[in-house]
C-alpha cells in the first residue's frame, strides 16, 4: 500500500490534509462524473502548485497523428485522443486584490476535501492566510448534474475571519486550454464565438480535424450571508476567454459566495447552430430550479442508483469504502443512456489510453451493468458495437482480410482503431472474442435473445469469418493454428497457438453456428435478412467447422494444463514468490524483451478462459490450472487481481480470495501502482464488482436459473448485494451464519444455492 | 526497374535532362563525400523546387528524444540522430538583378549532370534563360577533397551568351540550417559567432545537447576569362549568416566565374578555441595550391584508390557502372583514416537511419575494405567496436545482463544505442554475433593474430557472457534455448530458437574459449591481463561450455534442413514465385502482422549463417537449405542479395547469381525500390563487391591460403579485380575461357584455383 491519506470512510471519500504533493493524485480521486461529461478535482480558483487539469466531454475526441519509428502497413494514420476541453469551473477569487491561491498562502488549516458518494458531490473547506495577511475561510460544492447531463453548478464561499475584507470573484470560461500528453505544445481547440450577456456568457469551439462544436458557459450569481444580491458584473472577453467580476465588501464573520451554473452543450445533441440557444436554456432551467433544489435533485438521483447498485459490507469500512468508491465511479463514467459512449479505462479521471472503448467494456463491464441496471443498458454497450460492424470491418480489410470478416479495434472513441503498437493493434485479436462472449453473456443473463437475430448474430458472423481466415492450416500439425498472436497477457508478444486465442476463436465459430441455427428456426425473416445481407452458404460454414473441429491447443502431458501457447515450456518457470522484490513491478525493473522471455504473466490469459467458458472445465480442470499459472502471475494490469479472486473463491481459497479483492478495490484509493495521478482505473472497478458478486457470491447462471454458492471472507462480518435478474430484483445478504434472498415484486423466483433449489417468494426472506 | 535516366557510362554517372521531379533523386545519386564529410547534390545557387538538403559531417551528431507509443523499460532516452550541417557551397548567383534559380528559369537546356568517379568530382553545366529574359551558360564542379578532408572547392561559371550582362556572385555560409526529419521546427545548431574578414569569412556553430562546435568557412575568388580578378566583395554577416557579394559586368561571351573554398573544422580534430585558426590554415593551404592543383590532387588520390579497388567489367556497360558506383560510394564515405568514424548505411548521402554504424560493417564491409585496403583499415573499424566495449557493456546492463556482458547496440554513433523498437532494439542480438565474426574473418584474411590478444578477446569475451546469459535452459527440450530474438530476417520478430542467432551464440562461445587458449599458449602477458581484468575463471567456462554443447537447433527431419526457428512450418509455405506480384513488395502491401506469420525472408537468415559458417557445411547441405530458403526469400532489404548471389555462384547456378548481382549492383541508379531520394544503400554496396569477387570469383580463404572457383555470367566477356591478401597484391582477370591471375611485389604466392595448388610468381601472369 503506497498511500494511507485518504479516511476511511463509508460513504465519502475523504482527505483532511493539504499536501501540495498530493494534489494530482487528489484530483483523479475526487473526480466527478454524470456519464455525460467528467473532471478531475481541480481547484475552482486559480492555483500556481503542480497540478493536471482535466475536463472531458463524453464522445469528442481528437485524431492524433500517429508518430512511429518505421511505420507498419496498416497503422491507422491517426487515432482517438481524449481531449481536455475548455474549462468552466474556474473562478478566481482576490481578497484585498490578493489572489487566493493555496500554492503561495502563508497558511492552509483545516482542509478538508469529501467526494460525497451518496449525494454525488465534491466538497472543499479550508482556512487560509493570504500573502496580504488576510485570513479567510473557503467552501465550495461542486456537481455534475445526472438529471440535467449538460450542467454542473458550483456554490463557493468565503468568509473574512481577521478583518473586513474586499472579495472579488472572476468566474470565467477559458478555450485556450491544451492536453498535457500534447507532443507539441499544439491546440486542439479553436474558438468560435465568445459571447457576454447580461448575466451569462459563452465560448462557442470547435475541435480541428474532428470539428466537434461544443459551446461552455455559464452564468453567476452572488448571495451575502446567503441571500442573493442584485450585483451585475464587469464583463471582459477576449479571444479565448470570458470572465464576470464582481466585487464586493463583506464583514469580519460575513459570508459572501458565488454560484454558478456551466457546462457543455455539443452539436452531437444540438444543431451546430443552436449551441447557444441550447446552452441558455439549460441555464433557465438551471435558475429557475436553483442552486438547493438541483443538489437535492442530485442527491435523489443518486439514492435511486444506490438503491440498486449498492453492496454493503460490515466489519470492515475499507473494503466497504472501497467498492462503493468503484460503484460510483463506474456510475459517474457510465450511465446508460447514449448509445455512442462507453467505458473507457480511465473514464473522465485523465487523459490516458486515448480513445474510450476497450475489451474491458464486453470482459469486465457488462455484468455490472447488467445485474445494477435495466438490461437496456447493457443491450446499448452490445448495440454500440453493432453500430461499429462497418468500421471494425474495415479495420479487417486494411489488415487483408475480406469476405466481409470483423476485426473490431483494441481502442476506439468512435469505431476506429485508435492504438500503434503492432504487437497490440494488429495480434491482440482475442479481443474479437470478447465480442462475441459479451452477447453471449446477455443473452444467458437477460433472457432476451432478441439481440442475436436484430444485430448479434451479423457480428459473430463477421467475427467467425475473421478467425476463419486468420487460422491457418500446419502441415506440421495436421492441426489449425493461429500464428502471431498476443494473448489477454501482455507479457508475450507475437506468439503462436496462444490457448485463449485459440480456445475463444473455436468457440465463436460454433457459437455462432449454433445461433444461426436457432435464428433460422426462429427467426425466419431475420434469418433470411441475414443470409441475403451476408451471403453466407453452406460451404463456407462447413469451411468453419473445419476450423473449429482442427483447432489446435497447446497442452503439457507432464503438467495436464493446456499451454498458454507454443513453448511456453521451454522457459525458466520460477514461481512469483521466489522472485526478488526488488525486481518488481517487473514492468519498471526490466526491459521488454526480459518480459517477454520470462514466465510471468500480466494477468488473467488461460485462467481468462478459465473464467469465462467456467463450465467447460471442471473443479478440478481449474484447481490445475489455477495452481500451474497463479503463481506465475504479477498482476500488474488492474484487470488481474479480480478473476483470480473469482477463482479463488471457486476454489475454496477464501484468504487468497480476500487479498485479491482488496488489490483490486482499493487499487487507486491506496493507489497500489504509484500512478494514480494520471488517473483512475475505471473498467477494473466492475471486476471488483464480480469479485464479490461471482466471487464471494457464487453468482452464476445456469439453465436458466440464477445460482449462488456464498461465502465470506474472515474479516467480514456480512456483504449485501442486489441483482436484477430479467426484471426481478434479488438481494442477497451474507454473513458468516447464513445467506438471506429477499426479492422486490409480485412474482416468486426459483434459484439454486450451493446446488439446491430455493424458491424465494416477493418480499419474504429466504434463508439458506 | 523504376528510372533509366542515368547514362550508361563506364566511369561517370551521367543525367542529360533536368527535371524538376528528379532533382531529389539526384541529389542521392550524385552526393559527393571524402570519408570526413559529405553532401547531397544540391545546388550551390538558390533552387526555389522540391529539394532534400543535406550536408553531413562524419561523427556529428544530435540526441534525439525517443517519442514511442508505450515506454518500455530499457529504452536509450536518446538517440543519435545524422545531422544536417552549416551550408557551405551556396553562391547566389545574380544576372541583371535576376536571380538565377532552375525552378523559375524560362528555358533550362543542354543541362548536364556528371558525377565523375575516375577523379573524384561532380560537374554540372547548362543553359538558361532567366525570368527576366537573359540568356547564360553555367559550369560548375565542386569535389570534396580526400587530400585535405576538412576542404570542398567550387568553380562555378556564368557566361551570358544573349547579351553583356552584370553578374552578381553571393558566396556565403549559412548557420541556420534544420533536418528534414525533425519532428518540431527544432534546430540542432546554436550559432556561437559570426566572422568575416577581408577575403575570408567563418561561423562557428555548436550543435545542441552534444556540444560538437564546427567551424564552417569559405575563402573565394573571382576569375574573369580564366584569370584572377582582384575585387573586393562586400561582406554581409548576420546572426548565422555571412556572404560576400561581388558584382561585375560581362561581356556577352564573357565566362566570369567564382571559386569557393570552404569546408568543415571540428572540435573532434582540434581544440575548440582554435576552430577559426585551423580553418583559416586550411584555407591558406587551399589558396596557396589553387583550384587546379586542388583537382590534380583529387584526381591523383583517387587514381590511387581505383588502382587498387577496381573492378573491370567487359561487355556489360551498365554492371561496370553499377560496380564502380559502389566502389566510389563506399570510398566516399569510409577511408580508413579515423577510427572514430564508420560506415552508415546511408553514408553522407542522407538523414536515414540516423545513427552510422550498423551490423552492416561487420557481416558486408569488412571483406572490402580488408580486400582493397591497407589491413590497417579493417583492423581500425574492428578497434572502434573494441573502443565502444565498456558502452556495450553499460547497454547490455540497462538490460539486466551482469558480470560485464556486453550488447552491442543496433544502431550507434559513439557507442550507445540509437535505435527504439522492442524487437529490433532489445531482441535484433545476433548483432553480437557479426562482432566476433568480423574478428575472425580478419584473423583469417590478414593473419594478423596480433588484435585478438591485444583488443579482441575482450570482446570475444564480453560477448559471451551474454549469450551465456541470454540462453536459458529448457526442461522440455533437455537444451539450452534462446528465446525472443529477431532473427537477420526481421520479417520475424520475438521468435525463439532463430537458429542463425542460436549457432552464432554457439559459435562465439567456443571460438572465444579457442581464442582464450591459443592467448594462452602464445601471449601470456595479454593473457594475464585479460584474465585479471575480467576475473574469467575455469568454473565459468565450464559453464559456458555447457550452453554451447547444449544448444538447441530447431530442425525439420521431414525437409532436413534447420528451420529459422521453433515453428517454422507451422505456417503456410508458398513460394515467393506463386504470389501475386500485385502483394509485392510485401512491406508495403500488408500489415506487419501479416508479414510476420507469412513464411517470407526479408533477407538472409538461415543462409546467412551458412555464408558466415560456409566451411561448416558441405555443398549438399547448402543446396538443400538454399532450395529450401532462396524460394521463400522477398529480397526487401538491400542486404539480401548478395549472399543469395554468393551462394547461388557457389551452387554454379549462373543465372541465378547474375540476377541477384544485377539487383545489388543498380539498387540505387536503378531505384528498385523506389526511395532513392532519400539517399544511397551505402552498406549493401560492399555485398556487391562481394558477390563478384566471393560469388563469380569463389575467393575464399582456406588454411590461411586464398582460394578461388571463377566463373564468369554468360553476359560478360571478361571482368578482374584485385586484393590484397597479407600485403600482396594479386589481380584477377576472368574470361569465359580462362582466368589470368597476377602478382606485384617480389615474392611468390601458393594459392588453390578450383582445389588445386597454383604457384603465382611476381609480375608473371599465371593462367589457370
Amino acid at each position: 500500500m503506497n498511500q494511507d491519506y485518504i479516511k476511511p470512510d463509508a460513504w465519502s471519500i475523504i482527505e483532511e490534509e493539504f499536501d501540495t504533493g498530493r494534489v494530482k493524485s487528489s484530483e483523479s480521486l475526487f473526480s466527478i462524473g454524470n456519464g455525460a461529461m467528467g473532471q478531475r478535482a481541480n481547484f475552482e480558483e486559480q492555483y500556481s502548485g503542480p497540478s493536471f487539469q482535466g475536463s472531458y466531454i463524453g464522445g469528442v475526441f481528437y485524431p492524433d497523428k500517429t508518430k512511429v519509428g518505421w511505420w507498419k502497413n496498416g497503422y491507422p494514420e491517426y487515432f482517438a485522443k481524449v481531449l481536455n476541453a475548455p474549462n468552466w469551473i474556474g473562478i478566481n477569487v482576490f481578497v484585498n486584490d490578493e489572489p487566493l491561491d493555496l500554492f503561495t498562502c502563508e497558511k492552509v488549516q483545516s482542509f478538508r476535501r469529501e467526494l460525497n458518494m451518496k449525494e454525488g458531490y465534491l466538497a472543499r473547506s479550508f482556512e487560509a492566510t493570504l500573502p496580504n495577511g488576510v485570513e479567510i475561510e473557503v467552501k465550495s460544492v461542486r456537481f455534475l448534474s445526472i438529471v440535467d447531463d449538460e450542467l454542473g453548478a458550483i456554490k463557493f464561499e468565503v468568509t473574512p475571519i481577521s478583518s473586513d475584507a474586499t472579495v472579488r470573484f472572476d468566474p470565467y470560461l477559458d478555450g485556450s486550454i491544451t492536453n498535457t500528453d500534447a507532443n507539441w505544445e499544439e491546440r486542439f481547440w479553436e474558438t468560435l464565438e465568445v459571447k457576454a450577456e447580461e448575466k451569462r456568457a459563452y465560448i462557442v469551439s470547435k475541435t480541428l480535424k474532428t470539428e466537434f462544436h461544443v459551446g461552455t458557459y455559464m452564468q453567476s450569481e452572488i448571495l451575502k450571508s446567503g441571500k442573493k444580491e442584485d450585483l451585475s458584473p464587469e464583463v471582459k472577453t477576449d479571444e479565448d476567454r470570458v470572465s464576470f467580476s464582481y466585487s464586493l465588501d463583506a464583514k469580519k464573520g460575513e459570508a459572501v459566495a458565488i454560484v454558478k451554473y456551466a457546462g457543455y452543450v455539443t452539436d452531437m445533441n444540438h444543431k451546430k447552430s443552436d449551441l447557444i440557444q441550447a446552452a441558455s436554456m439549460v441555464l433557465e432551467k438551471a435558475e429557475k430550479k436553483g442552486f438547493d433544489q438541483l443538489k437535492t435533485e442530485q442527491k435523489d438521483a443518486w439514492a435511486a442508483i444506490w438503491e440498486m447498485a449498492d453492496i454493503t459490507i460490515s466489519g470492515d469500512v475499507k473494503a466497504q469504502q472501497g467498492i462503493r468508491f468503484n460503484i460510483f465511479q463506474l456510475n459517474q463514467t457510465y450511465l446508460g443512456k447514449d448509445e455512442r459512449l462507453n467505458i473507457g479505462p480511465k473514464g473522465f479521471t485523465g487523459e490516458k489510453y486515448g480513445g474510450s472503448t476497450y475489451w474491458d467494456t464486453e470482459a469486465y463491464c457488462i455484468p455490472f451493468y447488467m445485474a445494477t441496471k435495466d438490461q437496456k443498458v447493457a443491450r446499448k454497450l452490445l448495440s454500440y458495437r453493432y453500430n461499429h460492424l462497418e468500421k471494425a470491418k474495415e479495420n479487417a480489410g486494411k489488415l487483408g482480410f475480406s469476405n466481409g470478416a470483423a476485426l473490431y479495434p483494441m481502442v476506439t472513441m468512435n469505431g476506429e482503431e485508435s492504438h500503434n503498437e503492432w504487437e497490440i493493434t494488429f495480434e491482440e485479436i482475442h479481443r474479437n472474442g470478447a465480442m462475441v462472449f459479451a452477447i453471449y453473456n446477455y443473452v444467458r443473463f437477460t433472457g432476451d435473445f432478441s439481440y442475436i437475430p436484430e444485430k448479434g448474430l451479423e457480428v459473430m458472423i463477421a467475427i467467425a469469418r475473421f478467425w476463419h481466415q486468420r487460422a491457418n492450416f500446419s502441415k506440421a500439425k495436421n492441426k489449425y493454428v493461429i500464428l502471431g498472436v498476443t494473448g489477454p497477457n501482455e507479457y508475450e508478444n507475437n506468439v503462436n497457438n496462444n490457448w485463449y486465442t485459440n480456445y475463444t476463436a473455436k468457440w465463436c465459430i460454433e457459437y455462432c453456428i449454433q445461433m444461426i441455427d436457432k435464428v433460422k428456426d426462429a427467426y425466419e425473416e431475420d434469418y433470411l435478412r441475414i443470409m441475403g445481407l451476408t451471403n453466407l452458404n453452406e460451404s463456407e460454414l462447413s469451411s468453419w467447422r473445419e476450423v473449429a473441429d482442427g483447432m489446435y491447443f497447446p497442452y503439457s502431458e507432464e503438467h495436464g494444463v493446456f499451454l498458454q501457447q507454443d513453448g511456453f515450456l521451454d522457459k525458466e518457470i520460477i514461481p512469483v514468490s521466489d522472485l526478488d522484490k526488488k525486481q518488481r513491478p517487473i514492468n519498471q525493473k526490466w526491459s521488454w524483451d526480459r518480459i517477454l522471455r520470462s514466465c510471468y504473466i500480466k494477468q488473467a490469459d488461460v485462467l481468462q478462459g478459465f473464467y469465462f467458458f467456467a463450465d467447460h472445465f471442471s473443479k478440478d480442470d481449474l484447481k490445475k490450472h489455477f495452481d500451474f499459472y497463479e503463481p506465475l502471475t504479477v498482476h500488474e494490469s488492474s484487470l488481474s487481481p479480480c478473476v483470480h479472486s473469482i477463482q479463488a473463491a471457486l476454489l475454496g481459497r477464501m484468504e487468497q480470495a480476500y487479498e485479491f479483492y482488496l488489490r483490486t478495490s482499493r487499487l487507486d484509493l491506496d493507489d497500489y501502482n504509484k500512478e494514480v495521478e494520471e488517473g483512475c482505473h475505471i473498467t477494473s472497478m466492475a471486476g471488483t464488482w464480480m469479485s464479490i458478486v461471482e466471487g464471494f457470491g457464487g453468482m452464476r447462471v445456469e439453465d436458466d436459473q440464477l445460482s449462488f454458492k456464498p461465502q465470506i471472507p474472515d474479516q467480514w462480518k456480512g456483504y449485501s448485494f442486489k441483482v436484477n435478474f430479467r426484471d426481478r430484483i434479488l438481494k442477497v445478504t451474507v454473513s458468516s451464519e447464513k445467506t438471506e434472498f429477499t426479492l422486490e415484486g409480485n412474482d416468486p423466483l426459483e434459484i439454486l444455492v450451493n446446488g439446491k433449489p430455493v424458491e424465494v417468494k416477493p418480499n419474504t426472506p429466504v434463508t439458506a
